[in-house]
């Protein structure tokens, strides 16, 4: 079995990933570390789990994690790239649910994240942990840079038009829409029920974190810079991200068999059959993304449709996913329960 | 007092139009008709108006509304082309909530519609009734075709931008965000809660009704057709819809300006200042219509997020606005109930 | 026109006191003050206000408001005891939508509020403002208790049994449920959406603080204590309150017309017709108690139903009601809007 | 493995039969039957379950099913006694999920369902399909009455009080509440999301199908008749069940004590410590009941909280759990899955 850490088990991708865990055939849990809640068996802060997983909160300043083979971060930004690198000296390898190691370009990094990195030569050791991209590189992985969960939805259905080169490159558009657990669990006005609940609203247009996120990924597919507009709005649900993505064909091809084409054989990328559009709840709870392409009107723009639970392929879930590839396990390991609906 | 007859107030329109009507200074229902439930009174259908309105519902078949000022269809597709034209001449004035009179083209409008339309030679007549276009000529109309919600908060976000020639008209973006309500209150599968909570789709991207609408508009403005991709979604709320509409610039412009100068002086648009978004809870209850524009990363694409609430501004406080104009009534008469938050 | 100052007017009971008194006929908001937000147009914390209401928030350190005629608290409890007597003291009225003055039995009071009371002489020269109880009182009143949301709502379907002494006073059960907006606009974990969306749970069973509030007033009204149960519940909704009520009849009564009878006149209580159950959002956004009363299977058991928006008839619209029956106006002046469905 | 066929799997309780025995160590679904939707493949409904079962809907009126083990019945009253009888004299057992064989006193179920009982032999031969009540029986039966969502709610929250007399038997109060899902698939007006969201309403309040059958179990243990008020309530969520029960206590007992005693060793019901409360969302997904009781005020009133999610423990999970008692296997298999939370 192979021996988990968690640090920061206490928000949303913490509960997801100790729900995963707490049943996956290969993997223990051994410990779960916070700075708060220290002493709280989990169960207290999480009611589901009351029964399933017998674990206490310890002390992250005092808790070693040397002796797992694997550690997550469920921590926010700026936590994972002070502790990693001892963890991973220690030969510790670790995922890392926050940004410290999505962005390739320091620079970038500090500007988007507001803070000096702390260990930049970790970020280039560091692999980008979307299996539908990297799963060769993941295998090595020392270190893993889970990926966002507006940019998992967005790379997954904007990939193969961009792979292709048969769109528009200077002119795509991401209107992406997640529910509030997408804003983590603290205690900020706007996610309160009465705020948030029968309400719709953009937010973050004039700049959101994970743009330049999604741009190194399709650039980097693409070989050139992509000019990309995305927008973030918030729905009043639980979970759940859609992205609606818009680009110009430049060349004519088969939408279908491309997307059946560039995910056959992917364990959690299911394309629907044509004409079709998918829906949040149809992933819910799952580690799946579910993509629909369509071409309306037959004009030349070409709309991609595409589906997560932000906290399970969009976060827990791909980190779980990401254990499995890099320990030699199935990689579907734990990851088979199928969607909840209604 | 306006006398007013309502056909076919058992739906949302109808709901909120009674709601509306029932207060206001200068009109009076004098008769609402329906297919069903005749003799119910209306508030048995609608409780929250029980003690405010104390009418019952007339048999449509043999209720005679030629002594009313005006009559309102708030009916499904295809009722008030064959019931409107006999009002009309009797002298009437007539406001269609449905679709039967918004499209010019009348092949069209039996194309995406599905029937033989019954009275084209009023669909001639009629008057686009949104007033921020079309005031004039809907002081003088006889006949309005009331706008749809999407294409009401569609068109106002674009429209500054088309009537300045500042974007690409070949490939305009609209991606478009309902409550439910939208849908009407038809018992159907997939608006059930437990179907439309917790959950997030788009739907109808091969082709909407609303489409040819918004396009028909935009066109009308922009003297060429626009290329316009359409995309409507479905949020789990009740009310509203927001519209995040994507264009190319063509040329430099103060978009802040543009905006604020084009809805100078209307009452129920509001441009928001520069940096905010607009939230549908905002216009909740209210005949407005809050917009914003941004241009985000300083690229050549603008960004306009558009709200309103789907049964006012987009269907029954619309057509008071109609109302108002076509009867010389100060045009906010009847419309000026702040939004309701939380 | 009435002269109104608000302390506290940035939380949920705020927003409602501004949305209605910015269209009384009869009052003028002259002044809102809080500890924070200082300096900030109203509108940018409640964004349905902008374009209705130009004020800002004025700091309630520095702030006179002697020249009210009538000042309301909407602040959190136990500032209304500190700051209503100088204010009294100089001839300002005081409407305290708090639970300061609620509680006769100072010793009471602060056993179930935890601090000490400021000015125990003011509580015995309050009213409680249940105007379907104290309509007299009130209309002398120099300062006015409001009442708690869950006590207007139980009060008001066990007064009529209560009063006429057909049922066993020693085993009341009030069963209650609010929506989210009930714990007020404060940053609190267990009320952000993603934690009470889909979800629903009891709360405070081991004793609420509007336990001795509801037993305080039916002791009143019966002559004797009363054995009250009573269970809050939490609603996935925004607004809203339902009390079941549960009582064993010990006379035989024809409860339809004892309930009837008992309200009467009252502009804001509606008696529904035997066998209807109310639902909340019939009450949506008005000042208005719709109750029903049944008794199920012929049994010894009698059922009350009882619905308010826990923010008007529960808050501010109550509040609002006393100001009118304090100062001579209408009692439904500003307070006539329909309340809002779907 | 259990060959398994499944008649009317297109409702909220079929859908859960097919989740949860699609992934059954035990068991295999053999076919799904139905009246409509014929030839669809499950997926095209439920779109959760696409990739993970691959069946077609068969026609009800032509499928044999003789050779299954057991058959569940998922369909509206009155099809079971039908069609249950000819399957059970082939050998094949039967589990009703409706509420054909739930009253063992023919003429009130006829009273209540409104129709002839079309097999009262095979009522006799039932057994109610509570295994916290009926284990032993269970494991030998041809034919389970599987219970309805509210009466396992709420008489696994009496139980342990009623076993041991401990209360008064002539007044008991049940005020429950249900997600909307309890009401089916089916296109119902007032389930619509417009409806029935941000609302809250008690409905039946005068007689509740449900009513009976709790009746007849608590009097089945209690030994005498028992009286009983059943209020249910409709919250806008998409599943759960909280049960709020009232009892005067007519013996000094150690509640805590009783409640863990009775429910030591079941593996599907939680006693939760002193002072807690149950939420929903805690068995949200899963074959659980979490309870809580307490004692308000120290007065002689107990109160009992009792939360299940209705398609699982109260419907598809329960069934399941029948299943696996009837055929020897473990009583948990298939039934392990973690709630969902958030």
């Amino acid at each position: 079995m192979i021996k988990v850490g968690i640090v920061g088990g206490t928000g949303y991708a913490g509960v997801e990933l100790l729900r995963l865990l707490a049943q996956h055939p290969g993997a223990e849990i051994v410990a779960i570390t916070s700075l708060t809640d220290i002493g709280t068996p989990v169960w207290k802060m999480f009611p589901n789990l009351r029964g399933y997983l017998d674990l206490e909160v310890l002390d992250a300043a005092t808790t070693r994690l040397d002796h797992c083979d694997v550690v997550f971060f469920a921590t926010p930004n700026g936590v994972a790239m002070q502790q990693a690198p001892a963890l991973l000296e220690a030969g510790v390898r670790v995922i890392d649910l926050a940004a410290d190691f999505r962005l390739q370009d320091i620079a970038e990094w500090e500007r988007w994240y507001g803070m000096k990195h702390a260990c930049p030569e970790w970020v280039a050791k560091a692999v980008y942990g979307l299996p539908e991209v990297n799963r060769t590189a993941i295998r090595e992985a020392r270190l893993i840079a889970n990926p966002g969960c507006y940019p998992t939805a967005v790379q997954l259905g904007f990939l193969p038009l961009v792979e292709a080169g048969v769109v528009d490159l200077a002119f795509l558009v991401a209107d992406a829409k997640s529910g509030v657990s997408g804003a983590g669990r603290r205690a900020e006005m706007h996610n309160l029920l009465p705020e948030a609940a029968d309400n719709f609203k953009a937010y973050g247009v004039a700049g959101h974190r994970h743009l330049p996120e999604i741009r190194q990924g399709l650039a980097n597919r693409a070989g050139v810079p992509v000019g990309l507009t995305f927008v973030p709005h918030l729905v009043p649900m639980i979970r759940g991200i859609h992205a609606t993505l818009y680009a110009r064909l430049t060349k004519e091809v088969n939408l279908q068999a491309l997307f059946e084409q560039r995910y056959a054989g992917e364990p959690f990328v299911d394309v629907l059959p044509a004409g079709m559009c998918p829906e949040t709840r149809s992933v819910r709870a799952a580690n799946l993304c579910r993509i629909a392409v369509q071409r309306p009107q037959e004009s030349d723009v070409v709309v991609v449709l595409s589906v997560i639970d932000n906290l399970v392929k969009g976060a827990a879930g791909q980190a779980v996913q990401n254990m499995n590839i890099m320990f030699g396990l199935e990689e579907t390991a734990g990851l088979c329960q199928i969607p909840l609906l209604p």
